[in-house]
C-alpha cells in the first residue's frame, strides 16, 4: 500500500518534508478559476468556550468529549475594577484557549489520526506517534489547502432538510449529484445533521448519517485531495457514537489511511448549501489552513469557500 | 472617532454581526487576480508544543509568555504498550493544545485586543470585554481574509539581512518600496528579525524593529485591511519588550483602534521574501482564516500567500 | 460586618498576611487529641481525567462544568514504541492536569469565592478579584487546616441511605445529632447524595439535599472554622442546579461571606460514615491542605480524617 | 526486587488497591505524639500562575518547564464592568489551573514517576503507564501521609546559608545530624538552594546540591516512608539540570524505584528551619495529602509540619 506522489502533490513514503500546500501550483491556479462572485463564506462552527457557564455545550459536539475552553487573562472588566493601563494609557485584552479538536469543533485530520496494524499511511511506522507528537504524518505536513471545492448537498438533492441518522450515502448518489470530480478536488458533503442540534442534543447524539464505504471508494478512485463534511466522522455513527463498519469498509481507513486523503469534519454548511442552490455551478474555491501544530493529529480550522 | 463601513467592508459602530469575510466580494475577486503561478506559501511559524522537553522554547517568542502546549491523549506508544484497538482493529491518535497566541505564535489580533480610555474601536464599550470573552469586536467578527497582499521587504530593499533592533520604518521608505497600495490590501512587512533567534534568543529579546508612527499613518490613510509582520508588535519594541511610543503614536492604537485595521504578527516571511525577490510584481493573494473563537482577543493563524 | 480575629485564628479586615494555619496552635494541639486509633481516611473523590475517553464523566459532578483533564507528556508507551531513555537508562513519566475545582471535584472554597454587593468577607473590596487572581481573600490565605472534625451523618441518624433531593437539614436536627460543637471545629455533613450517581447521573442532577439557612446560622453561631459536605454547595440545589434561597438565607453568604467560615464541598464520606458508626465518639482530626494558589477562588484538596 | 509490605504499610507487588494512608494506624498514632506546640507550618512554595504577566517566572523552577497557569473564568472585574449577579444578587468568582507539577512547584512523586528497564517499583509492568494515566503505581495509591517528620537542616549544621551547587550530602553527615531515624519516618532535607533564586534565576539554574547515593542508601536502609527536600530532584543536578549519577547511584532509582520510598520535591523549608533551630527535638508531624489524580505521576501538594 505505497502511494506515489500524484499530480496534485500527495507525498510519498520517503517524503516527510513540510509541504507548503497540499496541491501543486498548477492545480491551485486552476482552482482559483472557480471563483465567480468573490463571496466568501466561513464553513466553521463557532468555538464557544467558557468555564463558568454552559456556553460550550450549546454547540454541536460528540457526547463526552472535552469541550473548548476560553480564558481571558486580562480584560475590560479588570480596567473597570481599577487595573492600571500599561505605560501612558494603553489597555489590552489577552486570552488562552484549550482545544481538543476531534469531536468538538470544525477541524482537519492529520494522516496520523487513524490506522490499523503497525503502519500509518504509506507505511510510516505507527510507533513514531508518541506523547511528544507524531514525527510522521502530523498535521504540519498538510500545508495549506487551496483547491477546487465541490458541494454535494445530499439532503437538498433528496428534498430533505437533513439526512436521517441511519442514512449511508451510496456512491451512486454522489455520481448522480455530480460526476465531474477531478483529481485534487476538495469534496464537501452536506448531511444537514447539525440542524438536529437545535431540536435537541439527544437527537444529535442518536446517531449520524454519513458516507457509505462505496462512496468512500468512489471518491478515492477519483483521487480527491480532501473530503469534508458537516458530520463528525465522514462515515456514519451509531447511537454509541461509533462507526459500525469493519476494517475493510471504515471510511477513515479507506480515505485517510489507504489513500492519504485529508478529512475535514464538523463543518457548518448551511449558508454554502443555500448559496450553491441558487447558482449554476456547484464548484468554488475551497481554502483551509490548518495550524502548523508539529506532530498534531489534527487542527481546528476555519475553512473558507470563495464563490 | 466613528468609522463608516468602507468599500472593502469594515464594520460600522452598530454592526456587530459576524462578517463572512473582511472584504467585499468585488475586492476578493480583484484580489484573486494577483495569483500568477499558483504557488502557495505558508507564512506561519510552527507550533512546537511539548511539556517534557524544551521544544516550545526553540521557536521565536516574547520572553515570559506562556508557550503553546501540545498533549497526546492517545498515541502509537499506547498501542505499542498493549492498548487494545477500537472495534475490529481501528487505532487512533488524539490530542489537545493550549495556546495563548499573543507573543508566542503566528496570530491575528481582534479589534478588541487594544484600546485607550473606555472605548474600543468605533466606540464599542470596553466594559463588554469580560472574562467570558468580548461581546464586542471579538476575533469571530474578522471572518476570513482574502485580499491582495503586498510584501514590503524592508531589509532586502536596504541590502540587509534583517533590520537592526532600533530601526523604525519611516512612511517614506514604504512609499519608496511600493506606492501602489489600495484600499483593502493586506500589507505584509518583513523585518527579518526572526533570523536573530537562531543566533541567540538573547539577541531576539534585545528589542525589535518595527513600523514608525508615520508609517502607521501612511498605511491607515491608504485604508488597508490588514497589516501583517514578522515582528511581534507591528511597531518596534525596546529591550523590555515594550512599545516606546506615546498614546498618540502607538502602532496598535493608530491601526487597530483608530482605524479598525486588523493586525497579524509573528509571521514567517523568509520564503515569501525569496519568492518575491525573483519576480516582477510583489503582490499575491493573501489568505488568513482566524478560528471563530467567540469573544477571542485573537487567533493563531496559518496565513497563506498564493503567488 | 467586620469580624475580629477570634480565638481559632480567623483573620480580620486588615490582615492579609498568608496565614500558616487556619487555627491557632492551641486549637491544633487540642484537635490532635481526637485521634484514637490512628486510622487515616481520605475524604476525596478521585480525579479521573482523560481526554480520549468518557472517564471523567463517571465521577459525580455538576452538569455542564468543565471536567478535570489529565495528560501524560511522556509515559511507558513511548518507551515501548522506542523512545530512548535519559542518560544511562533512566525512564520517566510526566504529566499535567487542568482543573476547575468548583463543581467537579473535592475542593475548598476561598473567602473570595462568593459575595453580594461590592465587598467580600470583612469588607475587602470585590474589585480586587480580577483576571490575575484575587489580591484579597484568595485560597492561599486559608493556610493548612488541622482541626477537630465532627461528623454529622444525617441520613444514618434518620435511618436512610441518603437524604432526598429536597431535604434541607434544620438546625434542630444538627443539635439533636451532636450539640458539642466548639469554636474552630471542622463540621462535616454527610448527605449521602453521591450514592445516587451510581444509579444514574440524571438522579444526581435532579437536585441536591443540603443545609437549611437555620442550620447555617446554628453553625455560624458556634464559630466553626470549616463546614464540609459531600454535596456540591453546602446548601441544597434545585433541578437547575441552583440554590433557591434569597440573599439573606443563602448558605454561602451566611457562612463564607458573613462569617468567614471556609467551605469544603464534594467530599466522599462513605468510609468515614461507616467508621464513625462503629465507634463511641464522632470526632476525629480533620486535615486539609489547599494548594497555595495565589489569588485562587478555591483549591482541589484531599482532606484527611485521622480517627 | 520484590518488596513485602512492611510495618509502616508499603504495598506489595499484588496490592494495587488505593491505600487510605501510606502508614499503618499505629505508626500514625505514634507520629502524632511528635506535636508539641501545635504550630502548623506550610512547606509549600506559592503557585503563582498568570498568563499576561511574568508572575509565574518569579518562583523557583527548573528552566524550560511549563509553568503553572491560573485563569479566572469570572471575577470581580466582570461585575465592575456590569455583569449581572446570579439570582437575587449573588456574585461569585471561579477559576481554573493548569499544572505540570514536576520541576515547577512543590509536589510528591508517584512510584510510577521513574524507573529503569521494563518494570516499575516491585515489578509492575512499565507498559501500564500510558496516555490515559498509569494503571500501576499512580499517585492515587500514595493515600495521605501522616508521619513523624525529621528535619535535616544540612546548611545550618555546617554554618552555611545554603549548600553550594556541587555539594552532595554524604550518608555520614546525615548520621551526624540525627541518627534516630525510624521506619516510616518522613525525612526532610534542607539544602537552602531556593534562597539563590532571589539573587538570580541564573544562579538557581547553575546546578543544585542534593543527596549522595550513599545518603540515599542510608535512608533506604532505615526504611523511611518519604524523603522530601527543597531541591528539585532529591539528588543534585548539574548545570544542564540533569542528574549525573549512573543507574546504580541515581537517587530516584535508589529510593523511589528500588525501595518504594515516595519523594517530595521543591518544598519551602525556611520557616521550618528557623523553627527547628530554636527547639530541642527536630521531629514534628509531617502531613501531605496528594490529590487523588488517578494514574498521575505526581501531585502538587501543600505539605504541613505540625510542631
Amino acid at each position: 500500500m505505497v502511494y506515489e506522489p500524484n499530480n496534485w502533490g500527495r507525498f510519498g513514503p520517503d517524503d516527510q518534508r513540510g509541504t507548503l500546500n497540499l496541491l501543486t501550483p498548477a492545480a491551485v491556479l486552476a482552482a482559483l478559476a472557480s471563483a465567480v462572485t468573490g463571496q466568501v463564506l466561513s464553513l466553521a462552527m463557532p468555538i464557544r468556550g467558557a468555564t463558568s457557564s454552559a456556553a460550550p455545550a450549546t454547540i454541536p459536539h460528540l457526547r463526552g468529549r472535552p469541550l473548548p475552553q476560553h480564558f481571558m487573562s486580562v480584560d475590560g472588566g479588570d480596567y473597570a475594577a481599577g487595573t492600571r493601563p500599561i505605560g501612558a494609557g494603553l489597555r489590552m485584552a489577552d486570552d488562552a484557549v484549550v482545544i481538543t479538536p476531534h469531536g468538538t469543533t470544525t477541524h482537519m485530520d492529520a494522516l496520523c489520526h487513524m490506522w490499523a496494524g503497525e503502519e500509518l499511511y504509506n507505511g510510516h511506522p505507527a510507533a513514531r506517534v508518541r506523547s511528544y507528537g507524531a514525527t510522521r504524518c502530523g498535521i504540519e505536513h498538510a500545508g495549506g489547502v487551496v483547491a477546487r471545492g465541490i458541494l454535494f448537498d445530499v439532503p437538498r438533492h433528496l428534498g430533505l432538510d437533513h439526512l436521517p441518522a441511519d442514512f449511508r450515502v451510496p456512491g451512486e448518489l454522489l455520481a448522480e449529484i455530480c460526476d465531474d470530480v477531478r483529481p485534487g478536488d476538495a469534496v464537501v458533503i452536506r448531511t444537514g445533521w447539525p440542524l438536529t442540534w437545535d431540536r435537541s442534543p439527544q437527537e444529535y447524539w442518536s446517531g449520524q448519517p454519513g458516507l457509505s464505504a462505496g462512496a468512500g471508494r468512489w471518491l478515492a478512485a477519483r483521487d480527491v485531495s480532501v473530503v469534508a463534511s458537516d458530520n463528525a466522522a465522514i462515515g456514519g455513527l451509531n447511537a454509541r457514537q461509533l462507526a459500525d463498519e469493519g476494517l475493510e469498509d471504515d471510511l477513515h481507513l479507506i480515505l485517510l489511511w489507504r489513500h492519504g486523503v485529508h478529512l475535514a469534519e464538523m463543518l457548518w454548511l448551511e449558508e454554502l448549501g443555500e448559496a450553491c442552490a441558487g447558482r449554476t455551478g456547484r464548484d468554488f474555491v475551497f481554502v483551509a489552513a490548518p495550524l502548523r501544530i508539529e506532530g498534531g493529529t489534527g487542527s481546528p480550522i476555519n475553512p473558507l469557500a470563495i464563490l
